[in-house]
């Protein structure tokens, strides 16, 4: 099997999939039909999947097909949103304070965004959890690529349900890197004293064109809650 | 294709590396001698095959077969250690100061590690890196599981490549949990001074059987180094 050909065959899925022709939830053709579609061999087309797959780009159903993945509130947060209480269970996050605004963006900023946007909107969002500040999450994205984000808050709980559902874009992956510090000028919205040491995670977010379309900077107290990370 | 049909062979497949069987680097039977050796169809024997390999328990070789993953000092490192540089490149330390002990075990780690031990391990260790200390990391084993490790020291850079090639225990998972602290009584080993925000991360590592077989503690500093946490 030809490394290039299933690359092919793999990019044209893509490419259909930001295009808009295959929705989020939407059901693929089945290997045949892609086969002959792409003009490959069905044993190429299933390698394209099974990579699709493997990125989770895709779902396949046991004896029904094979769907393009649905962001929903509740894998998105299983995925992206990593923390977890002392026993282990998911954290379900609320919301306690949100500010959205315009303005523009910074050199570093313009530097990583997709688009190098001139204008970027800045999300700033508590989160709680049983009462208690839990973390501060800022979030930056270009105004180009989300028009009319600001009129849309106040925000749903999980930004990348909206991406995808209100602009077509499928956040599907994302790096996360992580420091100690100290809470300094979060400790008032976060209620703890300015000493006291914080998770602080620097995101890229890519969609599936690898583009990075958010940055984000969040702090978190540890008290509670910890980051858990899967190493496979 | 029947579910448990292909978890059958993917059992079995895992009892056989387990047991010596299809030691680490070697090649297991293609596909078809596969089903036939399980009495299953093809498809079923490809399926387990592509569930080992999403687990990273077995690699692919474009047109030369299906090897047992072998752990090497690289791609362990690449795994399991996280640390990466301010530019995004991988960190790879030194160590600069190992102590190795036999103690009685603690309730919490009786608990934790499987075979519930009496009689523990703990490998006590100074990661460093461009000669300034990085991160303290504590591994707690089962006397049981790996004799004579304290012989063994001063024991190599990446643990798990010793546990696999002397103790055929193959790290194959692991959960790390990340907070923020203070240097704190680590502070001196460190090089900062105790009210220094440091990284804390506490590890299960997972062996094929998925049975915790280490648990590890570690403190890193964070001002020249982060945690890098891919979310795919």
């Amino acid at each position: 099997m030809h490394k290039k050909l299933y690359q092919a065959v793999f990019d044209g899925i893509i490419e259909r999939i930001v295009g808009g022709e295959y929705g989020p939830g939407t059901m693929l053709p089945n290997e045949f039909d892609i086969a002959a579609n792409f003009g490959v061999s069905q044993g190429t087309a299933r390698k394209a999947l099974i990579e699709l797959e493997k990125k989770r780009i895709v779902e396949r159903r046991q004896g029904k097909g094979t769907f393009v993945t649905l962001r929903t509130p509740e894998n998105s947060l299983f995925h992206f949103f990593r923390l977890r209480d002392k026993s282990g269970a998911q954290v379900v996050p609320d919301l306690s304070f949100e500010d959205v605004k315009r303005r523009a963006a910074s050199t570093k900023e313009r530097e990583l965004l997709s688009g190098a946007p001139d204008q970027v909107f800045e999300v700033r969002r508590l989160r709680s959890f049983d009462g208690t500040p839990l973390g501060l999450e800022t979030s930056i994205v270009s105004c180009a690529l989300f028009p009319g984000l600001l009129e849309r808050a106040p925000l749903p709980n999980t930004l990348y349900v909206l991406f995808q559902q209100a602009y077509a874009c499928a956040i599907i992956s994302a790096q996360d890197s992580l420091s100690a510090g100290l809470a300094r000028e979060e400790a008032g919205i976060l209620g703890v004293t300015p000493t006291t040491p914080v998770l602080v995670a620097h995101r890229q977010a890519y969609d599936l064109l690898e583009r990075v379309v958010e940055i984000r900077h969040s702090v978190f107290r540890t008290d509670k809650v910890n980051y858990s990370v899967a190493l496979n």
